[in-house]
């Protein structure tokens, strides 16, 4: 079962406290899509300028990602500029250039709106609305987002949450959008907006699902020794969930398949850090992702009383 | 197998942004006994003025607490004030009154000293070091601890790190202790200064157990809907792990049984939190530990591959 997935795809420059990369392939929709490949096809939406490398191309290719709905349009492709702080957690945007995704209307070409499965990752509530305006009777959506369309764009996302399968958004994001310390408070009253599943991300302290009928998985914390670039780990945590459950769910998806899925885009994110830009994550092969998902396990699991 | 506890019997105020209460039992010797003798006898060390309410005694004397290393003085007993912010992780020390504790010197009444299992609960290193003189050949002592010593009393917990069989810290001051933002490297830097056993709590995030081959454990999240007092959750936690070890281990301690203590000392450490002072932590029965040793197992685990 392939995966659709839009959103944007950026060339960005990061700096962290040890060291400075410029021109680096970023953006949700590419963290997300070369993540989702690892489990199943992707038909890429999102747009480019005519200065988008070619090899970052290639590497979209090289992946079972279909490049139909990817628009290569004159100008500037869009650019991020950050720097983390020492504890990796904080950061601050330096610049941004929308250039060409200024005026960006994702249009799927013929085939793509039948894609079961849909990731509409983080970009604007309106332009993720538009797509699935676009899609006929997907069998699962999941939802991206962050504080900036929290705050510009509250109404068009709340629309968005009542109408996907599934939102995700990390703690503080969480507590923001409902106005409730307690995450189990924040998780239970998002989902009451609509979505029958809601997944709050938590940094390397792991991720809480939210499902129907009271359902709930603490993902373990998987702790870090090294963390390089932590760009894009929500992304990719994003794209290996919905890769994950494109390849792996028949029929209804159950809470268990849901709790794997989690699990994976956790390994997934996990990977991504340990490297600039999606440097670690396009080399990452399936012995490595079910070795390391063996180890999530063997850390975190116990024995009954 | 009996536990031996060392720590501080308080009388808190306490305050939230919800509610306030006055002459609290408290202290890291009250939480950590009343939640060790949930699972082993305890024999408790420490002292209170002669202003210290009956009740608080009836309390120990219903659980098998042993008194005979509980000092009664003249004098008013140890008193701490606190106010927490609306998050419930902020608090703000409002003030201290050391009292009879000022000069306390805690002594071992005849029988103690071959206590099997020690927990040097969280007071200040030189008190922790005069009780591991008078014991003989533990075989396991844990030591907790908080960030007033790292400030004010160094030298001494450096000492104590070496000679104990496990430490506890929490999350921040791990990274305080080891110059380390990961907690990765800080629990092996600790690791690497005495104790084979380091557990780094991280308040609602859970806790990550280190031990020697590279041993690793990260306990799951146990996120709460209304915390009404954090006040002796790491307390709590110490004295359910030393509780639980007591009872259940036989020769070696097992990485695995090590877990079971860690998860049984999260437990009741949740319990602890849903009300004010001991008022939850002295009603909580077995069946009910039991029961959320299972919701945690239920909420984290996950299938595998």
């Amino acid at each position: 079962m392939s995966v659709l997935i839009v959103g944007s795809i950026a060339l960005d420059d990061i700096k962290t406290q040890l060291a400075e990369h410029k021109n680096l392939l970023g953006g949700s929709a590419s963290y997300g899509a070369v993540s989702a490949s690892n489990f199943s096809p992707v038909n890429l939406v999102g747009i480019v300028g005519d200065d988008f490398p070619a090899e970052h191309i290639g590497l979209f290719k090289s992946r079972r990602i279909d490049l139909a709905g990817l628009q290569s349009v004159p100008g500037k492709t869009f650019r991020w500029s950050g720097e983390y702080m020492w504890d990796m957690n904080t950061r601050e945007t330096r610049s941004v250039a929308l250039n060409v995704f200024e005026h960006f209307t994702p249009k799927l070409p013929p085939g793509y709106e039948s894609t079961p499965l849909v990731l509409l990752a983080n970009i604007a509530p309106d332009l993720q609305h538009h797509v699935l305006d676009q899609v006929r009777q997907p069998r699962f959506t999941i939802a991206d987002t962050m504080d900036l369309w929290i705050n510009i764009a509250r109404e068009s996302l709340d629309r968005l949450v009542a109408r996907v399968d599934m939102l995700i958004l990390n703690d503080s994001e969480a507590r923001q959008f409902t106005g409730e310390t307690s995450l189990v408070k924040a998780g239970k009253k998002i989902r009451a907006m609509g979505p029958r599943y809601v997944a709050v991300k938590k940094g390397e302290h792991g991720c809480l699902l939210f499902g129907p009928e009271a359902e709930f998985f603490s993902c373990p914390a998987f702790p870090l020794e090294d963390i390089h670039d932590p760009t894009g780990a929500g992304d990719t945590f994003a794209g290996g969930l919905a890769g994950y459950l494109a390849a792996n769910s028949k029929g209804d998806i159950s809470f268990d398949i849901l709790k794997k899925a989690v699990v994976h885009g956790s390994v997934l994110a996990s990977f991504n850090v340990e490297a600039f830009s999606l440097e670690r994550l396009k080399t990452v092969d399936s012995a490595q992702i079910d070795e390391r998902y063996r180890l999530f396990q063997s850390i975190s699991h116990f024995e009954k009383i």
